[in-house]
């Protein structure tokens, strides 16, 4: 096989995958789908020999004539010359390269009295002498129950005390001259562990780490444990990005052992680069912090990421009847991952209630307070998948509905991802229908996010470039037929970032059916949510946001579409990432975290592939706001308002 | 640097030690003193180039003078030419290969109904559905309380449910058609623990190992933890053994940290090694195990031998105040070791008292019941140190004393362990002073082993060849002048199995200075020990002698010079190797687990480097039998009518 550019020569036998024989030749193409052959990014040309395509989806005919290829879907049956284009080679580099749009850490720190996970005691210890040579572990042993009256501190209870430690403790206690620092995690059931002993002379304090394990960024905070201050926060995109743009891509790139370690190294790779720039940036503002003082590690995020960062194969999350391998998680030391943190560090997965209610939403609606208030309130986290816990301090029950890729950015022909240069918001003019927009960071545009897809989504319904069910009905300039049916030209190829010779940006007609399907799930989740406890829409007091894509959400705009309720504004709140908070409650303070077992317990999983309600409420809401328009009574006077105003201009 | 044979050429710099440089070359020489240049073991003949001897100990000046070194005593100064004599290189090599002689195990099964460690119970469980989807480890939970009552098996409070049994549950109960054998740990204390689970179909039984790690051999009981059963033995010598004969050489050899980690990973050899003997004997017999069904390790040994197995430095065990790293181990899994186990395993290591009186010896304790009785027993370890316990039910009391290697094999110049050809008993005839012997195996001699030494000095001093001081004052033909002083030969050198060429079999006078000094050690341990507690040495009821070692002393000789008080001989138990069966009921019973724990809390430690009594009882005792004959009547009694039998003869 002959692959241009670079012109490897690779010999691969009959029957092996284009994309593997890629691979195998260092040439590695980005799959947002997980090689499904459904996103065709991995488009290649066969210039010579023989291959089979198993799937021709997203290639006209002209182009398979020409050779085109989904290299995911190719089987090579014969020496083969290859053409990769750049950008699809290019593709993982640009996104790893990029950063997701940098965010403000949102902390929020309890104020319950209870103690920290890991305390730190000083002790001054009397030196061993031949009419006292009690060993140096029982001796310290001894000080910690005289000083600080912690008894229960014998080994033989102690099943966390490591052996690292033990290593450890007769140097550090000579070199210290037996003036030290015990740290002692106090677990959540159990006695107190001791984890760590250093010299009192070089006092560190105990930090720990919140992870938000998101399939598209990894947040992470990392925090005193002591005091619960914020001392770094960053982010990334989830290497596993280049496997898979949304979970069900990433279960099924995960079909083989290597794969699924693959996807956990990834991840881990991610989430260790994240410490070492938190540790870089320390030392860089002259307060130096070393990974052996982070001593707790509490992780949220969904079924599917818990599970492959864990190393648990997540088929079965996939296949009926949804079955994740734990609700809540076996407790590890860091070490047994490989984290760049101290290796008897515990690590803590925050519990999940279901194959798609995960520990991201148990950590966002402890976060969010539903438990702890009288009124009925929603919480609702926006992406591929739509998930929603809705109750008081009495009752919660939640659902997942899978929304797809098409607020993420893979799911339309122009998305992006929340990149600088995404387009962000929309307007178009009701009369000349021409667009304007902004960008993140007001670069020139790459593509449009998931919040601009919104906003452009609200904007064609109100100004009539679309009907109630989608299809571009308006003439102009604007409007054409493109490779996928009729489309909306939101930016000019030379109003882009790559220029004349780049592709145009738009919206195409398969994109809004995509568009459609995505909030017509999350919009029937909720019906069925509402109905399911003998409630209406209308019951809801309160619509609690969470998700990193949710800050984004123009409330008005999503009103428009019908993805979120006809409610007043102000019963909306934005809770910003509301996983990664979640987390650093329950990492800095022990009842929060007890909260989120309590609330996984809690709620009830509505199991929506189990109710027929669901796909009636689902073809109900695949029109623009809903067929039923009294549920959108602001949309629909908007709507009669705009129209009158466009008939009277006419 | 040359060095023959082999021819090999090495640049060394200069200051590098000789021992070292060897090493490089691959050239390995047996160090028995661990590097103190006291044994002589590691003679070469340096013919060309300067080096600096720092000790010449064992070298006379003749030897000095053709270019005898001791590679560990000896820095080379410029190029050097060495020789290395086939015996000094091939050491390691012969012994390595050699094991200890077999010994039968000699188990002891309690009759405690306690639960076992780990118990398996097996499980229908009815598959997941859309109706009822609880995840996979709860679905297993839910079933283990209901069918078994096992209620507290709640993931956050079992810290030791194994990520890797998380990982294998979905795939395992799939397989298994819902039909498996979950295996649940029960700790001392706390909650059970899913250490595993496997297909009901393929049912393996939950295996443990007892280990014992003495400083010569390592020896390993397999048993089926719910039967008691053993299921395998094996036995070798610990591979640290090339490192240092005794405790003392090798906390010497590590005081590097590569040095300790070597030492650590040549006992996980030898322990990994008789492991993979016993799976390979199973498999020969038809009855083939799995490391995996290894799910508990109890181990006892020497304070110094647990130290260097779980890599924590022993330095401190050999300087005063001479304290452990830790009384009370800390729990660990066999996978931070590596051992060919089931990586989950719980690895228990037995309490150890003060850093002479290890785990051998509160495991040994236990087994030898001493706790059980009113009558006041004595039990003793014999080895390069002797270690005893002096009690009852009431009270313990402990203490230690370094014997030397003179028992062990490498104190004297024909010393040797117990290997197949290791003089056993002698026997001297009183007239011609020609000795008779049996060697181990009946093979021909190699050298004398401990048993040997104790039988030939008993012979010695009753036949005249020594006085009671330790001074060879017969003539004869088997006695004569060596580089040493003077010498009685045991085999001439065409007697023996290394040929006419070889070395004569002989014990010098040096070699009986040892021998004195470590039954003085001993004899003045128990003085010490009785009066500590106000009781003379007749009032010991009972000894019980433990160790490898004790089993081939013959009682009547030991009596003879000393070593043992003068009591009628029903009144010794010779129990074998004591601690591997201690580690062996700890690890099939959790009541005598306990009762390990009880007495070594119990045990006092009395510290013999801090007590003047000790000096004194050993001065005294470094007579054959006794300065004070009057505690060696039966002695006394035979030397007179020996003494009348020759005085009548001659």
């Amino acid at each position: 096989m002959t692959i241009e550019p670079g012109g490897h020569l690779v010999s691969v036998s009959a029957g092996s995958l284009l994309h593997d024989a890629l691979e195998q030749a260092g040439v590695r193409l980005t799959l947002p789908c997980g090689g499904q052959g459904r996103c065709g990014r991995c488009i290649v040309v066969v210039q010579e020999g023989s291959v089979r395509r198993r799937s021709t989806a997203r290639l006209t005919e002209d182009e398979i004539a020409r050779g085109f290829a989904l290299a995911c879907q190719t089987v090579v049956l014969s020496d083969v010359a290859v053409w990769v284009p750049p950008e699809v080679e290019e593709l993982e580099r640009a996104e790893s390269a990029t950063r997701p749009a940098k965010e403000a850490p949102d902390v929020m720190v309890c104020e319950h009295e209870a103690e920290p996970w890991v305390t730190q005691y000083e002790l001054e210890i009397t030196p061993p002498s031949l009419s006292d040579n009690t060993p140096d572990l029982e001796r310290l042993q001894r000080e910690l129950a005289l000083q600080y009256d912690l008894r229960d501190l014998a080994p033989t209870s102690a099943p966390g005390t490591a052996l690292r430690v033990l290593r450890e403790l007769p140097a550090v206690l000579r070199d210290a001259q037996w003036h030290v620092v015990a740290s002692v995690e106090h677990p959540a059931s159990g006695p107190p562990r001791l984890v760590g002993v250093d010299p009192a002379a070089a006092p560190a304090p105990a930090l720990g780490l919140a992870i938000d394990i998101g399939t598209t960024s990894v947040v992470i905070y990392l925090g005193d444990l002591a005091t619960r201050e914020l001392v770094g926060n960053a982010s990334a995109y989830n290497g596993q990005i280049a496997c898979g743009d949304d979970i069900i891509s990433r279960i099924i790139y995960a079909k083989e052992p290597a794969r699924q370690r693959e996807l956990q190294e990834r991840v881990l790779a991610t989430i260790n680069s994240l410490i070492d720039e938190m540790m870089v940036n320390a030392s860089a503002r002259g307060e130096p912090l070393s990974p052996e003082q982070i001593r707790r590690v509490t992780v949220a995020g969904n079924t599917t990421m818990l599970q492959l960062f864990l190393g648990i194969d997540p088929r079965y999350i996939r296949l009926e009847p949804y079955v994740p391998a734990a609700g809540r998680y076996v407790p590890i030391q860091a070490r047994e991952l490989g984290l760049h943190t101290n290796p008897d560090a515990f690590v803590d997965c925050l519990p999940v209630v279901g194959a798609y209610v995960g520990a991201d939403i148990t950590a966002g609606a402890v976060r969010a307070g539903l438990h702890a208030e009288e009124a009925i309130s929603l919480f609702v986290d926006i992406g591929t998948n739509g998930e929603m816990v809705l109750g008081n301090s009495d009752w919660l029950i939640c659902c997942a509905c899978s929304a797809g890729p098409a607020f993420e950015g893979s799911g339309a022909v122009s998305g992006t991802r929340a990149v600088p240069g995404a387009i962000e918001e929309v307007w178009i003019h009701p009369d000349t229908l021409e667009p304007t927009w902004t960008t993140i960071g007001g670069k020139p545009p790459v593509g449009i996010c998931g919040s601009g897809m919104i906003s452009l989504l609200g904007e064609m319904v109100m100004t009539g470039v679309i009907d109630k069910g989608g299809h571009i009905v308006a003439e102009g300039p604007r409007v054409r037929r493109g490779s996928f049916g009729r489309e909306y030209v939101v930016a000019w190829s030379h109003e882009t970032a790559k220029g004349a010779s780049g592709p145009d940006i738009v919206l195409t007609e398969t994109d809004i059916e995509n568009l459609l399907r995505a909030k017509a799930a999350i919009y029937a989740g909720l019906v069925c949510l509402t109905e399911s406890v003998g409630l209406g829409v209308g019951d809801v007091e309160r619509v609690l946001i969470g998700g990193a894509f949710g800050r984004h959400i123009d409330v008005e705009k999503a009103i428009q579409i019908g993805l979120l309720p006809d409610m007043a504004w102000d019963r909306f709140t934005y809770l910003g990432n509301t996983s990664v908070q979640g987390a650093y409650l329950a990492l800095t303070c022990r009842e929060h975290r007890a909260l989120v077992d309590d609330v996984a317990s809690k709620m009830t999983y509505l199991e929506l592939s189990a109710d027929n309600r669901f796909m009636d409420a689902f073809t109900s809401a695949l029109f623009i706001p809903h067929t039923d328009e009294t549920l959108f009574p602001s949309v629909q006077q908007a709507l009669r308002e705009l129209g009158e105003a466009r008939g009277g201009s006419a």
